[in-house]
């Protein structure tokens, strides 16, 4: 029997498995579980019609580089609407400034094997999304957390920790940020934090990472498309690299993103995708082609814009009604995420395991925290489960709450003689 | 203007594109072109109608999940049968021995990252895939070629080799190997050196990369399915991991690939995946695995045997009639690639703006050497054209090679007055 310990890199030694993954395999393998875990989107929005009309139109063998290796950069129709999608969003960019990535999971990626090294540094918001969070420590940089206030990032608390990184002779190569309807904490950046960015991006020479796979998804209710504006819309200095995908409007399995960066960034995007995949899938880029050509995105997105709204109204009505009190959160304004912050000395991890056992779960906040906090904190996404399931998934999470507030209590008086 | 350079990482800067993808890009742009430069399977033999029937099966929504995120290590389903596959192969694999991979090209990656430390060494043979090369260099290995013989690798220079590079003090990590119709020679690797590797690596305590893309496109007329038996079928001591894949057999375009590994491995190389593209397309997915369960995959097989060979006699017709003893090759027994080795002085790289010019293209010899040598030799893919092609082609190639050989022979007398 090989030990293969030995085997393994560095690298591969100090890799984690994601906490939101892991929740996706306790939900693979479970019966009548709710799930408020991993962000995914609702499958009965998915343009099951249009997408086996596109695809019947495009099986036909007419175009046999419909199912051929493609180029690494992406299909070059796909690029172009790509472009007019950008300019949509106020951002102008050429088609050599747009890479098609295989999800924004593998753009984070590129990101991280072509900018940082080891021990460089990248700043993120505390908390920040997991898959950033891997990305970049796979290739061994340090991550240093930024808090945030109720409008993002926190300006003051940016300085303070760039100064002391820079301080202590360390490289700041990036600023990662979700500025719309943040994952975790579903929180939308403040239009001036996103022009202070900017300048303070300029001032401390570094680039910003804009991570932007919710922008269309506002809530009409409470926010409108001026709010989500993306950063790079009003970079001058082209030190914005904008990271967007399909995967939140059209459907997740077509592992659809893209990159829109200075051209001398995607050209080493590009290479480097090279040896990591080749090229992105080309019937799927066929299919959302196609799926922007005909219309079929832009009908989707108001519909999408409904679907989500009411299910917050039904999780924030739910956590109203059975939580209030012992949850807090803020309302989120668009997106898939509900951020709960449990009374002390309740913890979402401690939670978990009973939340589980009564057949819910969430992810605990503490894995989107680089600096070890975040323990009073549980991310729900209410993006998948049906209105019905989301009220029984709240009911759930009370019980749990309430078995574990009376643990508590029936614990904390003995400890405190200890 | 911003100069991106500085915010380059190490790995970035020693990026190279490959030469393979370069002539893609080449033969995008061109008109008339013939290419025997990528690898590309023959889009005609791809199964379109089946292909058609299935995705029209699989996007009526009934089943949401085949739009949605799906778990890293693939489709269960589609695990289950790649088991089935490697059992014929006579290889015994349980379903958390399998991953599934965006194409081979990110198993490979995903073996570099989890793998390889910088100055790791990989061994390889001289040539070998440029797609592996690239994966390694990535990661900052030292690749260390091992020469070949006409029935594959050089087993008393492998020896010699890693005695030599264990007296440096350096660490192999694994040999990387393309038993059969290897990229880009077309050779086939005796059953008897397959054997000799396993207990080289044993000896060593090295692991094996066996790649093995090619194994079930042999030619009927001078090979038989069990000259292609995998070196790992008869791996007691599980030291090979084995990748495999269904571009050459379905097509390209759907990305699936897999890994065959210890379980231990496939952990590893799974969490490296969560944070590269968290999941491999799973319409994709699904469509394959139809594929394989309704006996398409297997009708496949013969046909493209059949379809490739006769291919193969085309190209080896043409160059016997036009290049007879200006070019040598050995004549392929399976896969896309015939080998061809120029007469002294003439060099692939010299011929190739001359080959371009008159409208055919080729993979120069030298990107597959990692040794810096290969100038005489060029890979022809005859997997592509259709046979009135391969002729003309060939028949271009050959006036290209008269005219560097006449420019050859008008500057070599100059040169030796100087």
């Amino acid at each position: 029997m090989i030990d293969y310990e030995p085997f393994f890199s560095l690298a591969a030694a100090t890799m984690r498995e994601s906490a939101i993954r892991q929740m996706g395999a306790v939900l693979a393998n479970a019966v009548d579980m709710i799930s408020f875990a991993p962000g995914y989107p609702a499958e009965d929005t998915f343009p099951w019609q249009a997408t086996a009309e596109i695809a019947r139109e495009l099986l036909t063998g007419a175009d046999g580089s419909v199912l051929q290796y493609g180029p690494t950069r992406g299909h070059r129709p796909l690029r172009e609407v790509i472009v007019g999608l950008m300019a949509e969003r106020g951002v102008r960019a050429a088609v050599d400034d747009v890479l098609i990535t295989t999800g924004s999971q593998q753009g984070l990626d590129l990101m991280a094997r072509v900018l940082l090294d080891p021990g460089d540094v990248v700043l993120l918001e505390l908390p920040s999304y997991t898959g950033a969070i891997t990305a970049f420590r796979n290739v061994g940089a340090s991550l240093v957390g930024v808090r945030q206030t109720e409008d993002g990032i926190d300006l003051d608390d940016l300085e303070r920790t760039a100064a002391a990184v820079t301080a202590e002779g360390r490289r700041i190569k990036f600023l990662y940020v979700v500025p719309n309807f943040q994952n975790p904490t579903g929180q939308l950046l403040s239009p001036a934090k996103r022009r202070a960015l900017i300048e303070w991006a300029r001032r401390r020479h570094v680039l910003l990472l804009e991570d932007d796979p919710y922008r269309d998804l506002y809530f009409p209710d409470v926010a409108t498309v001026h709010d989500t504006r993306p950063i790079a819309a009003d970079d001058d200095e082209n030190r914005v690299v904008y990271l967007s995908s399909f995967s939140k409007t059209l459907a997740p399995g077509f592992r659809v993103a893209w990159v829109s960066a200075p051209a001398a960034i995607i050209a080493k995007l590009e290479v480097a995708k090279q040896a990591e995949d080749l090229c992105t899938g080309p019937l799927d880029q066929r299919i959302v082609y196609e799926a922007c050509r005909r219309g079929v995105l832009a009908r989707q997105l108001p519909l999408l814009r409904a679907h989500y709204q009411h299910k917050r109204d039904v999780m924030v009505q739910a956590l109203t009604r059975l939580l209030s009190g012992v949850v807090t959160w803020p309302d989120p304004r668009g997106g898939f995420f509900l951020w709960a912050r449990l009374r002390a000395p309740l913890r979402s991890d401690v939670l978990q395991p009973l939340a589980q056992a009564r057949g819910v779960i969430y992810v605990p906040g503490h894995a989107f925290f680089v600096n070890g906090t975040g323990h009073e904190f549980l991310r729900l996404s209410f993006s998948a489960p049906p209105p019905d399931r989301i009220e029984l998934g709240v009911a759930r999470l009370a019980a749990a709450i309430a078995e574990a507030s009376d643990r508590a209590a029936s614990i904390s008086p003995a400890a405190s003689h200890a």
